[in-house]
């Protein structure tokens, strides 16, 4: 079987950190390059964490900086309370040797795209910033772009506001673009995340697997199972980005539906709500498939596959 | 123990009739007066309604017209798609002799209210526009409050809009005046009232209870469970006014949770969600008690005790 | 030639006092009553302002307390820094004796509408609440308006915020009720009103009219002027609300257009803006009457004239 | 004298053009580059029209293209009603053989200001979507803009709805990017480029001047008056984009007035209206300069003294 081509659009972020893990080794997943956006932290901190990470499980992926700021708001939208001072509080790094890129992260998106035969998935596991701006700066990749699939969004509730999810409600717009853009596009969005909480049978199933894949995971998950108690009160994070990954490996783990889709750019309260038409009410037509459950035991199932990868 | 006194405001519609069945034989409450809105219907047809039910069930409770239109928009939205062109399809009823009271809806509850010594729950399981209405006419009602009870509104998923409920879309500006007038005020929404589905084995159950109410309560549901079946997919409608009454009977029927909600009266696209700040991510103090849970058990319970009252 | 019946509906306020002074006596105009709003003071001190004006200048027409607070807004607009802490600061008045009627505001209009012949004008040269309520409280009314002329709005700068004038901010929903009921209504908004500055050469002129009339125009205006001055720079006050009465006693005092006028109630950074579709870009039909210009000679010699109706 | 050294980016149309035209022969400018956007026309118009008039012109200026589409819209406005099918209807032109630059505009615009002094002015006179995106691309050329003279905007009414004119409508968030961006912007809107009417006595003075500008003048002209007559009934259509050029050559032809500028982008009915704090009410500090006033003697005479340079 050819492996899946994709680009990683992240900004780490604990969960961003173990997707790429998760991409990086898989034997379905051909990794071309990860783009970094800000989001959970600031460009600087989400490009360097992303580096570290490579270095750390000795990936040799090109990764390269892309937008420090969403399309239009000028205010930017950190997760600090969740993923630290550094967005990715908790592992101990060595000194960092791993380069960036020159290319801006855009650019990468772009040209990957248009030199491609139209087989490549964007994943986001953060804002979507650079693919919103890849598409307005350039829009025949449209055609070029096999699918997206996003970690973003929800119908139910939010955990920025009431209303959103944090990597829509970073840049809304962007996400706006990306939805109306016209290609296939897969949201998995809190609805299906927040079921994968990792719990401490979790991290000691894990744990088990001595090898460097394992250590960065329990020491990712160690932190960020604290904050998500103190903010949220759950036993264990929600592994929000690796389902994405998970999916591409095996689209079994999600049951996603059909349906219409459309971004809140223009309300103040409801700024970046997913209105995920899951009922049919309204009478557009869908333009996106929305994961609406998750079968939890393929997906830690994966999970420990993928820590495997690295012994 | 005092019954409790409530104004119930309705716009029947098939569950308001069964809430106006269950509180008008409740030996927990003493229903002061029913007001009339339009909402799943126009208001001429929720008036004539509620005259029907009051009539077939031989209740001698008083029944105030009320208004028309919503307190801002000029275009009205009604749910003929679920309760019929009568906005009570389904029972036959004898010609109708009782007579609406000639006093307007929005004066009832001023008057009531403000002769009271602040011991009267409003109840709304319609359009919140009386109400509203009422207090911007009179804000000298409001310390008269004791609480607002509203079916409406939902943090997930609504059934009109992916955003929004029907109750609270028809007149997002009225719920907004409610929730902001500073007294007690719980939220039953779809959240928990879709949980409450009138499976065939409930029908069955109902229906054994052979009596006037029992009889209203098969005919009604359907018409209801078919409709509901033909636009969501259920086998069951949802009984969402009939709720309210229940946790008035009888509070343990639900999980409360105390919370901040904002009515999003601004937005085009998710107008009429409410946004409810169930993680307490804003800063904002909580302003209502939102329903999170709801026991079924005790509260079809409830349901057939209510029916039995009418032997 | 009949009088013109009108309701004058208020918020007094130095440029309501002189549309009362200006209509109560006028030879064209027969005022059937004035109905009081919260608006450039609060509703407590609108009401004593109006008994005030119609206590000094001896005239025998009732008044009505109307609504306090915006119809769903729970913030409420006041222009203290226009009219003083009274609302009215500036003249010194003797002990009031008179008294406001019992009646509701909002039911005024709705009696006194409902038994008419359909052939009273309702001026509004305050917020539009009590318009708006009446409305909504009973939608029988609206056959019955004849026609609807509001000191408000502008298509040019607003006066409070860049976008929108205060009458109309203050309650934007309530006017968005008033624009879309289906009646003739004509706008009279700063575009023109800005035009009829008070400067000192007309303060000289009215103060030649030696009578209680010029006396209250002067200690009126003397206030309003210097706290114009202090806001927009101007030598003298814009005398926005007489305009109106000036428009029922000579319409050709403006030159009016028709067009189609929406109110922003959605937006919040343009909350109350009147979009006039002056150049019909829109193919919206024409809903309103806009005052596009007005001829200042006829005005001010209108506003003699009024005086001297107190001689 | 040092030439100011400026960008300008556009989308020909009739009174771009005449800008084109203007800025490229003047002693007091110089002209680095010209940058493409979709506008008045499809972005192959306008593209094609820029070239279209270099050639004609003989001026040897780089054009690139840029963004043929609005940052977050998908639906793009053009102005076919105005500048007719290809966006420069009247004059007819030989087989076009200038060729556009092959780099993107929004990366010209990125290269040229990295590699300058902080000396460059950025003119824009189409929707702002070029250096919107730049500026998101690539944050470290905002220092280097010396400032932003844009048409477009208005505080008065607008020629696209009745809140908003056309270049910010085509791109609100785009301006809104350029706005908040930190740097000196200068916006010359309705309020003075519709004072600059071309009158049936302007066309015939400018056609006196009988060279390769004055015949475009003219031939451009024709067409620009007429359709301005059908549209808003004025014998002369407005000169808007040169009044930017005209304000670089000679300051003094304008008065600008620092305020505090918002551009409403959340609002379905008011969206890219500019809000212009013109009488500071709000307490924001001012964040622009606003054109209020023109000298249209000088500007008619910068006009022809611009056209005499083909000489």
């Amino acid at each position: 079987m050819e492996k899946k081509k994709i680009i990683l659009d992240c900004d780490p972020g604990h969960d961003d950190a173990i997707a790429i893990m998760l991409a990086a080794k898989s034997k379905t997943i051909d990794l071309l390059g990860i783009s970094i956006v800000a989001g959970n932290q600031t460009i600087d901190k989400t490009l360097k964490n992303a580096l570290n990470v490579c270095q750390y499980l000795g990936l040799d992926v090109p990764v390269y900086p892309g937008c420090g700021q969403p399309m239009i708001r000028d205010k930017q939208v950190i997760a600090g309370d969740i993923h630290g001072e550094s967005g990715l509080d908790g592992p101990v790094f060595e000194p960092l040797t791993k380069k960036a890129e020159r290319k801006h992260g855009v650019d990468f998106l772009i040209e990957t795209l248009l030199e491609s035969d139209g087989d490549i998935t964007v994943v986001t596991t953060g804002p979507m910033t650079n693919l919103g701006m890849a598409i307005r700066l350039c829009p025949d990749i449209v055609p070029k772009i096999k699918e997206i699939v996003l970690m973003g969004g929800c119908y139910q509730l939010g955990n920025v506001t009431p209303a959103a999810e944090f990597n829509i409600i970073a840049d809304a717009d962007a996400a706006h673009v990306a939805f109306t853009c016209g290609r296939k596009i897969t949201m998995v969005g809190l609805d299906v995340t927040r079921k994968v909480l990792c719990y401490p049978e979790i991290m000691e199933r894990m744990g088990k697997n001595e090898n460097i894949a394992s250590k960065l995971f329990i020491d990712l998950m160690t932190f960020f199972n604290k904050s998500q108690k103190e903010v949220y009160g759950w036993e264990g994070g929600p592994l929000h980005d690796p389902v994405t990954i998970a999916y591409l490996i095996d689209p079994t783990v999600l049951t996603v539906k059909e349906m219409f889709t459309q971004i809140d750019i223009r309300s103040e309260q409801s700024y970046g709500r997913t209105n995920c038409d899951f009922f049919h009410y309204t009478n557009n037509e869908p333009n996106s498939f929305v994961a609406i459950d998750i079968d939890t035991t393929k997906f830690w199932d994966i999970i420990e596959h993928g820590i495997r990868e690295y012994n």
